[in-house]
């Protein structure tokens, strides 16, 4: 069963790692490129982009729109999702938790989950109000810039903790996003004393962000659920309340996956 | 830009073809699999299965689980599926539809999308009565064994139905199964006059398929509504209402896909 191309292993899995990327580059914002949108993203030339493509395509992960030549993501998106919602029900239990949540903070309410490069965004609801704070919802949130990345690091266990701390390139977003790793370190030392994060403008300027923790059945820290709110109203008072209530919502929904906190 | 492992395309290919392949092993049936059941599975031996499972989960498509050390679908999963939906809220539009067949019918209403390796299943609706037919949300049908496979060949253009036609292996589920393209042939041509598909028991023994398509912008197939009852009570009558349901609900589908009949 071994053939020629497991010769240089690395070399195989590099064109499996680049392909995955490029799914990366499909968003709610962006759901639609082209060869050329592609081409220039990844850095890779045109003919080992147009095979990677067909190969998602071939796949089901990518569709081609005949008209315009375009490809955007395709139905074995939909099937992947199903079962992994079937074996884990995390969306469906986080909607309503997430309505409630903004209701009652009257702010966005959103949730992640920790994925190797930040926090992915699986659920987000809007409060009924004019001003808010837009979340998107197929983002993935940088770990040190993000309460909802920095709550993640701090109920991580040891070594995942690390890890994240050392991969971190510490991306500049606006004038408050921590600088470097112990910059980060207290930050989240305070998360994980305190139960939740608040990141006040880390990400976005005139945001406020505040995190806690969700668990699975074995104590691990998968996820968040956290409130984004506008600066201008979040005083102290609401910043607390907003605590109050993802910590709520956090527990809620370690309870429902059949989780448990880890500490 | 170009790099070695471009000198033989075919082979990288080959390879992000069997990554993206081991996704498939993973169904509502079967959320979870250890190295040993993929590599079984592929065929591959097991230093490659070990190296594309660290690779799929390296980009969030699988997570292990750490007491089991098995593989489940990552949280990329949803992320894909959360950006497909945004450009075309496929499931969202079916849900009430397919609600609504299945009150309708009496019988489990289901649709799928029309995909390289046969229709694969992104909604069922079961009926409130003791006995139902099960589908499974997570499995594909198989083009020459369904109605809803029949249905979209015969709505594909002549060049994609004719690659259909050529690739089936003509698998034999049941005893009606059709076992050669001529059979197939003839079941796609009525289809194609009626507008709808009626197999019976082609796939299973003791249900009858009843499916009509449903089509995008540009007038291409997409996909199929059906309805899957139980023979003992699927006479004349009863099927003729399914035709007529699921022909009704497919245009609903095409209607609010912003879709159009290729016809």
């Amino acid at each position: 069963m071994q053939s020629r191309e497991e010769v240089n292993p690395n070399k195989v899995m590099k064109s499996v790692d680049r392909a995955l990327a490029v799914l990366r580059y499909f968003t709610v914002a962006e759901p639609e490129l082209g060869l050329a949108d592609v081409t220039r993203r990844s850095g890779l030339d045109k003919a080992t982009v147009h095979r990677i493509l067909t190969a998602l395509a071939r796949n089901g992960l990518l569709e081609q729109m005949p008209a315009t030549r375009k490809y955007r993501l395709g139905p074995e998106s939909l099937r992947l999702a199903q079962v992994r919602e079937a074996s884990v029900p995390i969306t469906a239990i986080l909607a309503p938790v997430l309505a409630q949540l903004s209701t009652d903070s009257g702010e966005t309410a959103h949730a992640s989950l920790g994925a190797s490069e930040g926090m992915l965004t699986i659920g987000v609801s809007e409060p009924q109000r004019s001003t808010r704070v837009f979340v998107d919802p197929s983002a993935s949130l940088p770990f040190h810039a993000s309460a909802s990345g920095q709550v993640f690091c701090a109920f991580a266990d040891a070594e995942q903790g690390e890890a994240i701390l050392q991969a971190t390139r510490f991306e500049q977003f606006t004038e408050t996003t921590p600088v470097d790793a112990r910059d980060l370190r207290q930050r989240v030392d305070a998360a994980r004393q305190n139960g939740f994060a608040v990141a006040h403008g880390t990400l976005e300027a005139d945001t406020v962000g505040v995190a806690a923790p969700f668990f699975d059945a074995s104590g691990r820290v998968i996820g968040a659920v956290a409130v984004a709110g506008l600066s201008s109203r979040m005083d102290g008072e609401a910043i607390a309340r907003a605590g109050a209530l993802v910590c709520a919502a956090a527990k809620q929904v370690t309870r429902q996956l059949g989780g448990r906190s880890g500490a």
